[in-house]
């Protein structure tokens, strides 16, 4: 790692509002961790085709040692969140052995609801009490493995709904999904708290079981402490005003953690900030404020399919643009825009906000990474290494 | 009106299930009254233009005049919404003896908030606490109104919002609101009830303060009994499933009513049933199961705007559409509907659907219409009435 | 069969308007012959998960087989779209053979330049010049393909497009699209059409190389007459007004034909007008009313993923859908229409359509089955045949 | 106008890639020219409200004014569209010679064809002769004020659609759209150009005469040369790919010019760059690669509606959110971006833009601002001036 003589505080003094204590930044700079899937080193495609990568990850080991990858480079990265039964094993001991020597953490736990026969029509919601059955003790197996693996985090996103008009009743459907929560939610430990993620469609096309925020805070709020609702950036309709919904969350005490990642259409699943940057600072910027007020501290994990990119090289393109994104929203001058807000001065409190999002923060990110001792330009530097040259040809 | 013998149990036999009581069909057609909004008779135009009708209501008589006609024709839309201070007299006995007479009964009382040069930022949600006092003082004064005009229906929209990022905190909005709500639902009679509607977006552009009906809920379950949330179908992203949207709040019993349009693209505010009368469908069968269910009694109002359409026609046509497709839900076969759903047949379950939605219910419109003395084709016999010309030439 | 005695003069005399040819009407219907597709009697489903039903078509064989299940059971679904590589094959003879046998003729073929790893950046518009050759040669392989089994319609999809912003230019992938689709048709046998079908988004999700109906008919214009625009009814954004679309592809002499499905969200692949229907009756009013003006003739094809219905039920479904709603736009009184268009009476000219759709087409569609000796209720008819238990479960 | 040293070659080399010519880069924005729109200095707001402001413009001569204070402050829009009759006058001369000692050109000529009774069912597309007669001619006399004022742009939107299925026949007015602007068109004299602009909906609610670019660029390309297509920024379905949609006009020599503003729902005529910066930047891409393949010369105009901003200053900051945008996309460095699209490097292409657009290109136009005689802070200089504060009462 070449030494680099980065001096902030000129930078700082040029760039930033004389409010900013740029000590604080970097500090919150640092801490922020940002979970990556384990399913996003694998292979991942549409209902069309899967396009096949020979360095992509093909078993839970590889992705581990994947994410150790982007950990290394972005130095904020430690964790890994799992998907059961893709990452399942009769030995946790050895991955997390396996984990710990890589410097990595295992993080949430996340169920799969959608890919066995049985949930054609519904998992939790399903009719028939005998697969709500199954589905209710499939999470409880999830607890199991969370606490063999000390994760705190029960992730829950379920693909019920329904392709057609009349096929179920939406509310003997909410009805059920009450039950089937309530019994989960019940088996949780002390410590552990169980996200709740809501989506606007597919894979149903009909209706979503929980189709938005509302819904999936219904839930939380019935729940109790331990439930909160998780915001994908993606399972929102065209239009919505995800920064407002997060907001209205943190007042509610029901922000519960992020799936980050971008769309232009659908649920692209696309790299976090490739289509609307602005729109994710917008996003950090309710949670910068949202920190000062509440002390709020949601998961913030990546949610992605790089269908057609090399896995780890868009894992850490994410991890730094969400880098660069958070930094941005730490520059903001609050203070002067609370008082623009104040006086009715939109052009002002508008441009205080564009001012942050177009100060060139490569300096602070820089000076963050060198202090973690990471490499100044990670995406160059992990292009260069021998493990991307190593894993070109791998296999099971 | 022209006696013709409509046989239909002769009809129901062929065309209905054996399951359905085609008595308690007509009995609950009969009960259905659809309030009708006084801005609906006058002129309405989009931002570009407001086309005038020289037959359009110029006044609030001419407006209650108008829906008299309605109400004649129909036989269930004998109730008037007001919009303060479009319809706000000094002499509101005049107004009800004048209502009285032609049998129209004061409705829903709609605050206007938007239409002040004061609420450029806001009313209730205005970071100015002396304009969100006025807001609070004119809804006061709408209560007050209520009370003259036995109304029991406070009626509220927002056009609050923020047209760019930075404008204004979204918590502190929220905040504002919360206590602006909470201080006029204090001064809510016993038997008032409010509605909290919602808009995805327009007139603000970047944020809307009650933008989905999770919000609208939040605070309608903040405040308690008497507030309710409404759905104006127009105020959806693209795409959403409103049916399910009218199952959930019925199960919470937030279910306040509604207001009845369609839309192809944003908030078109098109006559009921003109784009996707499908949909319209759809919802009815919700309200016709949560009418099993709960014995709900949701408000039902129209709310449209009919630029370039003569209004008192089609307002006609507006009631006598929702009549069809009410008439439609009744008479699905929803014992069966329950089984198909139970056995997880799709196809028989849609076509349940399908099959009532088919299905002529001319012949029991025209019974229903001749048992209340009505005309048995009302918009016919509107446009060939005394009345439909008179007012070809109307001033104020 | 069972022999029912269907009045439909005395129908038509009480449902129709006057000027109504019922002769002309049943010829009509009798006519339509709609085309389904081979992939649709297989297994499908969305990138969670593909639900398998043991009693899915798993050969070509079998999709023929079932295909011939729908036309047998509603009469005008004789012809069959072929997907190639999916049923390729060594020996296009005995698959002639046994679709003759079977009474079905084989229709459109539909290349495949979407699951080959070569194309991950795309087929005919892809940077490298050896893999849009490749895609070319496949292309040329199914006009080859075409001439063996006599068919005249080559149906083109194009998956490319790219997924992120800078991935390519559009300007040079519109110039090699240009390129290889001149080369291709002029391949084309004098008989032969090509159809260039569009689409919003899906799988690429950041442009989309044929985009809309104006880059199709765009190509379609430029390679001659030979080339017209398919319409997908589920490849258009939000809100769209596809009858729109249709109308001007007509007085342009650009209409292929449609892939008919129902959307409520995306490219969704439901049951046509599952969720709007009457957005398909103005479809066909449109093709009505074209059918007078020009004689066009374009290819109706289904194209739908029933990933959770029983697929033959789901086409019978399908076709039965389409055939009502054609019907439907036939009664439509088209002389009293455009006498209201010229009066600017908008009221009028709207409730004869509603008036048209809100028509029983029942009976009429009982005199079409009967007299080409279908059953009365297909759907019913195969659902109790031995064919629906015989296949229940099948292997390859 | 305060002195200050930019040394803009540190900067250059600090900053850009080398193959960047930045003296190139400084000349091309200095020549870019954006027309700002006479109507953007007036009150404006929704179908709910307009806010009126004191300082707003009443009169053609002050919006000549205020423009010139644009101009005065940024250097680069020294031109004004007219829309007429807004600002229709009897003596064109003396607001010629008003604009000329303003140091103002005036620009486009933009008819009205949407507030008058007789376009209640179209104008240019009316089932009326003598109402599309009357909008021709409107027209003309249009093209007669070019002659007069010297301006070579006519710009057309129409307002034409329809609100109701049936309400007129696509087809009937899609040839009459044909006839008259033929008529139109060959009026026009030689230097003159027709811009086309197209828009998804509103007014319109059901259907949009000229719907979308293919329909527009049909239009310009059924006339000749001089006929173009007009991008408006907010006149697309969400999601939609403007920038390709700039690229196809571009290779098909029919981009006519824009109408720049942003949208986050629909055409709701924010503020340029509000929403979403990065894909302005995107479309300048387009423009630059565009320019070097063919030096097109678009028009580069504002239509917005700064409902609850103040005029000038929002006028401003739409001006340098524009330059900026374009400076950024003018320091791309194209030649690795080509080649990182021939190696299908799809993160390194996309970085090459993202480095681009998180450039801070302050000191770069602040070069060129230095060079023009303009502040350095145009936004800052403009609110603390003279003419800021004279303005604030201001009458007829």
């Amino acid at each position: 790692m070449k030494s680099k003589n980065i001096n902030i505080s000129k930078w700082a003094k040029k760039s930033l509002p004389e409010e900013v204590n740029i000590d604080g930044i970097i500090s919150r700079l640092k801490k922020q961790n940002i979970e990556t899937p384990s399913w996003g080193y694998a292979d991942s495609g549409t209902r069309f085709n899967v396009f096949e990568q020979s360095q992509s990850a093909k078993t839970t080991f590889q992705k581990i040692s994947d994410a150790a990858q982007v950990h290394k480079y972005t130095g904020i990265a430690s964790k890994v969140a799992l998907h059961i039964p893709w990452d399942n094993t009769d030995d946790w001991q050895s991955l997390l052995d396996y984990a710990d020597e890589k410097g990595i953490q295992l993080g949430a736990v996340n169920p799969n609801l959608f890919q066995d026969n049985d949930y054609k029509l519904g998992s939790l919601t399903n009719p028939n009490f005998r697969i709500r059955e199954k589905a209710i003790n499939h999470i409880l197996e999830c607890i199991d493995i969370m606490r063999k693996i000390n994760s705190e985090c029960l992730s829950i996103w379920l693909a019920d709904g329904t392709n057609y008009p009349g096929q179920d009743d939406f509310i003997f459907r909410k009805r059920r999904l009450e039950e089937a929560l309530s019994e989960i939610y019940n088996e949780l430990d002390e410590e552990m708290i169980m996200l709740i993620e809501y989506k606007f469609f597919e894979p149903a096309f009909y209706h979503t079981d929980i189709a938005d925020w509302g819904m999936a805070t219904h839930y939380a709020k019935l729940l109790g402490e331990k439930a909160k609702t998780l915001v994908d950036l993606g399972h929102h309709p065209q239009g919505t005003n995800i920064e407002h919904i997060v907001a209205f969350l943190i007042d509610e005490d029901k922000l519960g953690g992020f799936h980050f990642n971008n769309k232009k259409y659908a649920d692209d699943d696309l790299t976090s900030g490739s289509i609307n940057p602005y729109e994710l600072f917008l996003i950090y910027v309710e949670l910068v404020k949202g920190y000062k007020l509440k002390k709020i501290t949601p998961a913030y994990m990546i949610d992605q399919s790089h269908n057609i990119k090399p896995k780890i090289e868009a894992m850490i393109q994410s991890v730094i643009r969400l880098q660069e994104l958070f930094a941005k929203a730490l520059i903001v001058n609050y203070e002067s825009l609370e008082q623009a807000q104040e006086n009715g001065n939109i052009i002002k409190a508008e441009e205080i906000l564009q001012d942050a999002y177009n100060t060139d923060v490569k300096p602070l990110l820089e000076k963050v990474r060198q202090e973690m001792g990471c490499p100044l330009d990670p995406l160059d530097a992990y292009t260069k290494s021998d493990y991307c040259i190593e894993i070109k040809n791998r296999s099971k």
